[in-house]
């Protein structure tokens, strides 16, 4: 079950059409090149609007479904490809998410996902527009995960070309996503997102954390046995510098397609079923030990000691 | 808190004390280029018995403390060096463990650790041979988990140096494994191994598979925002053509030092206060979503719908 997949990295500016019609310029590349499957950049219809933290950005933000989800009906439509997008969504007033949505080839707007890591660093006041994705119920997930009814945590969205496992940006640095997204039947894990350099950063700073944000991802596809893409956005906005090196990645996190900085649009055949088989290989499913994970749901296993333990500073007995 | 860390790769015959010469040779090397943590491979002081199960090879294992821990801690006081080794426990009649053990530079015992993720491959049958590590309690670790008087599950060991996440070879595919030693306040991840190329696989494939041996590991030092270090052992023993490869990485997965596949001795300074600074620029643990983690403890999230979620295989419902 070879599946050609594309990713669109482009730049934005204060012109929303300017931007819709990069992204459509890319999804038609992407398609002509054969895509059944096209990944956005994170929020790509506008400049990045979290550089600072001000109420008049939440005016970009709008409802699911909506005009984004329109324009993405339509280009899925006219391309016959699946279409993940991303946008900035107004769930009621006062309630904003960063929220990815999968729009079928025939229009469909099947799921959406709400990011559920929200970052807060300088030039990324994301905790100020976006509140958390809903926690899922505890447990199994119930009947109908997969067909949008639920739009609650790490729940895959099934499509005509597999079951998408689509997290955002600051998900991409946390093991627990990815895996619980693999452990509700993921096929593929896709992230749209937006990261830069810090201009003030030196060259070899710039290099390690670009080096980290691809090894980290790809470090999810090898646990899980997974494919992976991720789609960054390009270009200078604010004081961010984005680093583009969208890329595309294997089951043993084997590199498949990547971008440079610019704009780019790649393309990549990615073999599903090469996940069977390398899970077989290596059958890390098979062994987790689901008997000792419990501490996973905690902040911090402080040890309790009260300071007595006489470990230092690690040990703060709250 | 400038640490010198040392690792000592080597290759293993039949003849224990060949082996546990080159292991004190590259001891001593190591501490001569400064080492003052010094790291072994997975069970250095003979051939990698899993290569076949038969019930022959129980007679290598010994009790902690017993033979390797006496050498070890006689290594680590004429070097001045904390230890970590590795051997095949016999814990009681019928009970095996691969565990990895910490001697102070006193030759203490500090604690150990017994592999809680157990490997069962063509060529590696450890399921044979090796019980799984405990299972710790649930929730937080008691007092007293840092000094050895409980040896389960992912417990950091403490010790002069720092406080040590250690984990052995399969463990390392694991980011739960990682993620709980972090959570435990370990400062160091340290993983012995011992894994290698089969033979029978083309080129490709074996470079797919060391390189996702580094990328995996990298991720979890990433993920964590902690320096890690896997000492992996070298040569050709029954089917296997070990792959060396050890090295160490920083906070940020970058490469501190790597071995070749042959034996070598490997030695890099690792400052501990990146760890602080990594992890205040890249909060990942403040953002943790352990409201919506409690499927990690599940073995695979099935949606429960009984086959009619029209999701295909991927949804078998039990």
């Amino acid at each position: 079950m070879a599946l050609t997949l594309g990713l669109v990295q482009h730049a934005c500016d204060d012109t929303t059409e300017t931007n819709w019609q990069r992204t459509a310029d890319g999804i038609a590349e992407a398609a002509a090149r054969g895509a059944e499957l096209i990944l956005l950049q994170e929020l790509h219809s506008g400049p990045y609007p979290c550089f600072e933290a001000h109420p008049r950005h939440f005016a970009s933000a709008e409802p699911i479904p909506g005009p984004s989800t329109a324009r993405l009906a339509e280009l899925a439509t006219r391309h016959n490809a699946v279409i993940v997008g991303s946008l900035f969504e107004r769930r009621a007033a006062g309630l904003f998410h960063n929220t990815a949505v999968v729009l079928e080839r025939d229009g469909r707007l099947l799921g959406c996902y709400r990011k559920m890591h929200i970052p807060d660093d300088p030039g990324y006041y994301e905790k100020f527009y976006f509140t958390p994705g809903d926690a899922g119920a505890a447990g199994h997930a119930g009947a109908g995960h997969a067909r949008g009814k639920r739009q609650r945590g790490f729940v895959p969205i099934d499509s005509s070309v597999g079951r998408l496992g689509l997290l955002v940006c600051w998900d991409q640095w946390f093991p627990e996503a990815a895996r619980l997204m693999a452990l509700a039947g993921a096929e593929l894990l896709l992230y749209p997102t937006a990261i830069g350099f810090d201009a003030s950063e030196p060259a070899n700073e710039q290099a390690r954390q670009r080096e980290a944000w691809q090894i980290v991802q790809r470090g999810h596809a090898i646990a899980n046995g997974l494919p992976l893409a991720a789609c960054n956005r390009s270009g200078h906005e604010a004081a961010a510098r984005f680093w583009g090196r969208s890329f595309i990645c294997g089951p043993q996190g084997e590199m498949l397609a990547e971008a440079g900085e610019e704009p780019a649009v790649i393309v990549a055949e990615v073999d599903l079923r090469r996940s069977e088989a390398v899970r077989c290989m290596w059958p890390f499913l098979r062994d987790r030990r689901i008997d000792a994970y419990a501490d996973l749901s905690e902040r911090f296993r402080d040890c309790g000691c009260g300071g007595g333990c006489g470990s230092g500073g690690g040990c703060s007995g709250d």
